[in-house]
C-alpha cells in the first residue's frame, strides 16, 4: 500500500511510519516541523531525544531504500499539497498534521487563530488535493474523543446515533460540544470531511482518539528509532506527564478534584488501530467515525497507578491537587462506545500498569533532560 | 443604544443601519467592500444602483450627524477589529461581515478556502475583540437556516433540542448537516460562538435566517436610500432572482424538480426581527439561537407566485426547469420551528404577494441594468 503520512515527524506519525514500513508498505512523509518549534516555544523539548529529520531519513533509507520518502512542506501551501498527492498517488492518506494541543490553542488570540486556521485550512487543502489527484484514496484523519465533549451526560455513540424526535426517526451526527478552541478546530474538520465524502465520494475514517500514552512500539528498539515524548504543559498529555513528573520527584499534579474521565490507549495500540483501519477501508463515499481507545480512567486513578508503580521502582511520588486552570467539570458521567475497532480485530496488547512500568524505565534514563526543562511542566495556561 | 454593524455596506447591513438610526440609536459601520468586488467578479452588479460609501455617509451625516460613523477595514485584521470595538464601545454588535454565498464558496478551492477563512477567522477576531474590549456587548450574528440542512427528515427545533438516548435525557445542540462550504463555515462560526459564550460569558443571538427577499424597508424612500439588490447566480437568492428574471422576460429557472422547501422572509421583516432581538438581548453568557423566517414555500410555488403577479402587470413569464447544478434533494420533508421571535413580538408586516408586486415595480425601473448583466443570472456554478 502507498501511504502518505502528513505529520510524520510527530509522536504518532513517526511510530506509524516505522510500523507501516515494517509491514512492507510504501511511506511518503511530509512535515513542516511545527511541533518541534511549538515545543521550543513552550521552552521545552522531547524528554527522549529524537534525531533531526535528515538523520531519521538516512537511517530509514538504509533499511527500506526507496520505500520511504520525505518532503518538508506545509498543508497551508495548496501547491505543495497538490504536488505531493499528484506525484505520490497515495492509496491511503493518514492526516496527523495538525496543531494538537488544547492548552496551546488557549494561550491567546494569536494561538487560537493559528490553531483553527492551520487545522481547518490544512485539512481543506488536503481534501481538495485528494479529490483532484487521488479520488480513490482513503483519508484517515486523526480527531479526538474531545470533539464530543465530556459534559452532555449522555452515552456517546460512534459518530452517529439513532434518535426519535417528535415522532420521526433518523440517524444523525452525534452533537459535538468541545471544550477548547483546538477541540473545536477538530470538530470543524470533521464536519468538512463529512461534507467532502458526501459531495465528492471521498472515503474517510475519522478517528475520535482517546489520550495516548507510552514510549514504545514494537518497531521502536534502538535509540535512533525513538519517537518524540513531550511533557510540557501544552504538548504533554496525562499519563506521559505523570510519568515525567514521577522520575524527577515532581508531584503528580491533578487539576481540581481529578474526577475528569477520559478514554486512554497505549501508543503501540494506537498504531495497531490505525493499521487495522488502513487495512479495512470504508466503502466509497463513506464517512466512517471510529472511537479509538482501550479503557476509561479518571485522572486520579491514573495518578495513583503511576504512584504505585513508581514506588515499587523506588521513586518517591506525591500527588498534588492544583487549582484547575480549565473551565471544565471535574466530575461527570462518562460512557462511550468503542466497538467498531474490536469488530475489525483490534485486541489491546498492553495492560496500562505494564506500560507505565516500561515508560518509567525509559524516562529514568532521560531524567536530566526532564529536570532541565521542568519549568515547562506547569505554566498554568488558563482557560 | 450603541450598535456596531459589521458589513454595513451589504443588503441587510445597509437597511438595518437606516432602521436603527431612525430609532435614534448610534450606529458605527465597518466594511471591506468585499461584496461589491465579489459581485463584480461574477460580472454583475446591484440591479438597483447604490451610492459609493462616502456619498452614503455624507447623506446620513446630514440627517443624523454624529450618530453615524463608518470605518473601512477587515475583520481578518485583528488590530483593526480591536481598535473599532475599543473606541466605539458598542452595546450591541450585529455581525453581517461574512462571505454569504453558497455558490461562490463552491466555485473552486480558492473560493472555498477564502470563504471558510474569512468567515471563521473574522468571527474569531470579533469574539476576541468583544471579550477584551466590550465583554457586555450583545453579539447578534447572522447565520442561516441552511446550517441545519434540509435532508434529515426530522422537524427542526430552534438551536437545541431535548432528546432521550439509552435512558438518559439531555438538551443538546440540534445536529447540523449543511450543504455547501459556505453553509459549513456558518456552522463553524455557530460552534465557535457557542463556545465563546460558555468560556467568556459573552451573550449572543445566533440567527438562523431563512431566505430574504425584497427591495424596500420603511426607511428606504428615496433613490439614495436604496440597499443593494443582487440577481447574479452567486449573490442573488430565490425570490429576488425570479423577480429580476421576470422583468427582463427571462424564464424563471428552477433547479430540477423544484420541490426544495425553505423558509422565507421579507427584507422589511428581517430588519424588524433583528431590531426586536437587539431590544431583547439574551441573558449574560447565554447562547440563544433563533430561527428567523415567516413562511415556508417550495421553489416551484414561489416561481408560480412571481409568474401570476407578473402576468397581472403585463409581464410575459415562463417557468423553466433546468438541470440542478447542486447536490441536494429536490423534494424533502421540511418543518422548522420559528416561535421565539413571535414570542418576542414579531408580527410579519408583509404578504409575500404584495411584496413581490412592489419588487417587480421597483425592478422594472432598472430593467436595463439587469438586461446588461443578464449573463450573470445563470452561470451554472456546479456542486
Amino acid at each position: 500500500m502507498r501511504i502518505l503520512i502528513s505529520g510524520i515527524d510527530g509522536y504518532i506519525g513517526w511510530a506509524l511510519a516505522l510500523k507501516q514500513l515494517s509491514l512492507g508498505n510504501d511511506v511518503c512523509g511530509i512535515d513542516n516541523f511545527s511541533r518541534r518549534s511549538h515545543v521550543k516555544e513552550m521552552d521545552s523539548w522531547s524528554a527522549i531525544p529524537i534525531l533531526p529529520m535528515d538523520e531519521r531519513m538516512k537511517n530509514l533509507k538504509e533499511k527500506y531504500g526507496e520505500k520511504i520518502s520525505f518532503f518538508e512542506g506545509d498543508l497551508l501551501d495548496a501547491q505543495f499539497t497538490n504536488e505531493i498527492i499528484k506525484n505520490f498517488r497515495p492509496e491511503s492518506v493518514v492526516h496527523l498534521a495538525e496543531q494538537p494541543s488544547a492548552p496551546f490553542s488557549m494561550i491567546d488570540q494569536k494561538h487560537t487563530v493559528y490553531t483553527q486556521q492551520n487545522n481547518v485550512i490544512g485539512t481543506l487543502n488536503l481534501l481538495f488535493a485528494i479529490k483532484n489527484f487521488a479520488p480513490k484514496a482513503h483519508l484517515v484523519k486523526l480527531g479526538t474523543m474531545g470533539e464530543y465533549g465530556y459534559e452532555a451526560g449522555l452515552e456517546i455513540s460512534e459518530g452517529f446515533f439513532d434518535i426519535e424526535f417528535r415522532g420521526k426517526k433518523a440517524t444523525i451526527p452525534y452533537p459535538r460540544q468541545a471544550g477548547s478552541w483546538y477541540h473545536w478546530s477538530k470538530v470543524h474538520d470533521s464536519n468538512n470531511i463529512m461534507f467532502a465524502c458526501k459531495l465528492w465520494g471521498i472515503s474517510s475514517t475519522d478517528i475520535m482518539q482517546g489520550i495516548v500514552y507510552g514510549t514504545r512500539t514494537n518497531e521502536i528498539i534502538d535509540e535512533q528509532d525513538h519517537t518524540r515524548f513531550d511533557f510540557d504543559e501544552a504538548f504533554g498529555t496525562a499519563v506521559n506527564r505523570f510519568c515525567s513528573q514521577a522520575v524527577i520527584g515532581h508531584p503528580l499534579t491533578i487539576y481540581g478534584e481529578g474526577g475528569q474521565t477520559r478514554g486512554f490507549l497505549a501508543l503501540v495500540d494506537s498504531i495497531q488501530c490505525i493499521s487495522i483501519l488502513l487495512e479495512n477501508p470504508p466503502e466509497e463515499s463513506e464517512y466512517r467515525v471510529i472511537n479509538q481507545f482501550d479503557e476509561q480512567y479518571n485522572i486520579t486513578e491514573l495518578a495513583k497507578k503511576v504512584q504505585n508503580i513508581g514506588n515499587k521502582k523506588g521513586l518517591d511520588i506525591e500527588i498534588k491537587q492544583t487549582v484547575n486552570p480549565r473551565k471544565e467539570k471535574e466530575k461527570h458521567y462518562y460512557k462511550a462506545d468503542h466497538t467498531k475497532l474490536k469488530e475489525l480485530g483490534f485486541k489491546p496488547t498492553r495492560l496500562i500498569d505494564d506500560e507505565i512500568g516500561i515508560m518509567l524505565d525509559d524516562l529514568i534514563k532521560y531524567r536530566d533532560r526532564i529536570e532541565e526543562k521542568k519549568d515547562s511542566i506547569i505554566k498554568l495556561l488558563k482557560w
